[in-house]
């Protein structure tokens, strides 16, 4: 039985397995922007996930490497199809595949990055494989139908509470949960265990999104990094305005849908107005609830699972790191 | 030891297969051009091949369908992404689907319908698992390439034969050689015979699109239904003009250079003038010759199975049809 890695060891170790990797191939135009958009960076908890959950269960991490690559490079090639869908400019601050390009380009590279996201998930004992294989296959098709839903939110007002949830679960938690159930699945960790990693990924995304939403808009500045409300500036349907609009009066609904659909409008006005009929409606709080509420069951699954406390430390430490307080 | 199937009984038994198969779901947006790209159409060669090549071995064709649909759904995500990215309003005399919905619903559909190839083809005995997800990215990965060899050769003027063949290669051939080696896989024919069906299939996918070039230029226009020399007047870089153009003097070389970049032209005097070149310099005569080679190849290949030839008549039927004669 060996020391848990810390998460900065496993974000290191993922760093150099990346950079290791030449990804640079005939034709050049359809490797480059895989190239380019791996180095962009970020913060590879996905691929993380991956190693922490192997980690726990005492696998050679080595190993379980391509899997936690996999999922990054899947990762990648949905933000690179997504980026020329949202017609995005930017991606950590860099410009982004399509516009760098073009769209073609972004559409082929990310296709070719798709099967590289394949051929490094498959690197795994075969014993493993149609259970990992379809897990990965069910996980990128629900994450096609978020980013789907998502995109019908956009012209569509009357988005339900359960419809945002399921949302957020496909386009967001699914894979956190995939890349758990990954992890554990290749360490040999029981049913049950990969069951309750899953859970656990799941209802910690759903927290993490529904996070996302609130301190969009009661967020201070200056931890969060964006611009303060930018969700109600751009009429995005958040867990704050499906719930204001669940339960609005008619003088409510009005305010709502009057700045929701308005061309022409003051940024300062529009963000108090939506603001106080939040504050009428203590959407804030009732947010935060059900937030707490996925946060808490994501904790019962870390319970039950089958390892002793101090193996959980790792993926105790993410969650920490991942939910920042909302107060 | 049963009768083989011929390909109409195949091509039918896959039709009612992709018929019986509901790709719907929702979100509809994402799931309904699935559907509708299926429904146009098509001779579905590629999954019969797969079914050639199990029926050859004796193998259950039932048990080898999920692989030859798989074959199919992967074809035509191609098809629709590559229709984006070719600007094309029409497949199969129908409506594309960036077209009849949007670019955005092309690529995400598409992206779909690429892990829905996925699941079908992992459909198999855990055993053959390993090696025939292996070859289906290894040729996903190709397909993406000789996408991209093809949109580069818009722009590029010195495109060589052997850089012209690696991507009808790519676009082409390793899609057919996969069908074949996957049925023979799963047939669980021997490593030889399956090399021996992976080669016929890239040399008579070579002979095939080398055939397509001459014919577009040299074939009746009832038997090939299309615009004669359609490839000469939009430029399209095929064996006919880059056998031409490694050849050329100085003189012919300033036909082919002042009409392939020709903006205003009159189209008949554009084909009379390329063909002269092309006559001048026996260039009908040297790609045929080259078409005639790789068909040899793939006659050899087919010759070296180790099974009766009665069990390789659905295959030289396949050929026939594939071939029309180039007199």
């Amino acid at each position: 039985m060996h020391n848990l890695k810390s998460i900065t060891e496993l974000q290191e170790m993922l760093q150099v397995s990346l950079e290791q990797t030449s990804f640079l191939a005939e034709p050049k135009e359809l490797y480059e922007p895989i190239s380019y958009i791996l180095r962009l960076g970020g913060k590879r908890l996905r691929p993380a996930l991956v190693l922490m959950a192997a980690d726990m269960y005492n696998y050679d991490l080595k190993k379980a490497l391509p899997q936690a690559v996999g999922i990054e490079l899947f990762h990648n090639f949905t933000l690179m199809h997504d980026d020329i869908m949202d017609e995005a400019p930017l991606r950590r601050g860099m410009t982004t595949v399509h516009e760098k390009w073009d769209a073609n380009i972004g559409i082929l590279s990310g296709d070719a990055l798709f099967v590289k996201a394949y051929q490094s998930i498959v690197k795994t004992d075969s014993k493993y494989l149609p259970a990992l294989i379809d897990l990965f296959n069910q996980t990128a098709l629900e994450v096609c139908e978020g980013q789907q839903y998502d995109m019908n939110f956009e012209t569509q007002d009357d988005v339900s509470m359960l419809l945002y949830l399921k949302m957020i679960k496909f386009k967001t938690a699914v894979l956190l949960a995939c890349a758990l159930k990954s992890g554990a699945l290749v360490a040999d960790a029981s049913a049950k265990d990969q069951q309750h990693l899953y859970d656990f990924g799941i209802h910690i995304g759903l927290a993490f999104q529904l996070m996302d939403d609130i301190l969009d808009v009661y967020g201070a500045q200056k931890d969060f990094g964006k611009q303060i409300a930018g969700d109600i500036l751009s009429n995005k349907k958040t867990c704050l305005y499906i719930t204001a609009y669940e339960m609005a009066n008619s003088n409510q609904l009005k305010v709502l849908d009057y700045y929701f659909t308005a061309v022409d409008f003051d940024p300062q006005e529009k963000i108090i107005k939506v603001m106080e009929v939040y504050s009428e409606l203590n959407v804030k709080l009732l947010c935060k609830n059900m937030m707490e509420e996925h946060f808490a069951i994501a904790q019962t699954h870390l319970q039950d699972l089958e390892v002793s406390e101090e193996r959980k430390a790792t993926l105790q430490e993410f969650t920490q790191l991942l939910m920042v307080r909302v107060k």
